[in-house]
């Protein structure tokens, strides 16, 4: 077996809690925090944690506004998240592939 | 999007490092540890201790007997390993087609 498809897995998207949040954002322009955090079932403080991470990565970009006075967060994926998360997803589809064949 | 097939991803089978493992396991009746750590280009330690996890989830068993008077260690994949591998791998098939949908 050619172990080059797992060794390319990107650790930033891989993670089981980041998974979904690009999976979502990459079906979408943009999401607020609580669209994306009600949709996953996920604490405030594991999403800020994670979308940290998206951000720093370069993945994510954040915007903070107000509406109604009230601070509103949203979220986007970025041209370098497409990028990866489209290289990851191919990765996922050799895996699976792979793993057929035997 | 329905976020069920990311939250019932195994995360003992979802590590980076554990996945491959699990893949060739999958694909054969057993490896050597030797074989195992060459073609996954993994250090003694690291390989050590994901098999430590696989084997307390009760995924991988580990056989230690003698070669020519040197210790050799055999890994194979239990029922409950393919079981759970399976599973997992239909879950990533699942979320390659969400996001091909997209």
């Amino acid at each position: 077996m050619n172990p080059e498809p797992f060794l390319q897995l990107d650790r930033v998207i891989h993670e089981k809690g980041r998974l979904p949040i690009m999976s979502l954002l990459a079906a979408t322009a943009e999401l607020s925090f609580t669209e994306l955090r009600d949709t996953l079932k996920m604490t405030d403080g594991n999403l800020t944690a994670h979308l940290r991470t998206l951000q720093q990565a370069g993945y994510v970009g954040l915007t903070k506004t107000l509406q109604n006075r009230r601070p509103l967060t949203t979220c986007s994926m970025t041209q370098a998240g497409r990028d990866a998360f489209s290289a990851y997803i191919d990765l996922l589809e050799q895996i699976v592939r792979l793993n057929r064949e035997t």
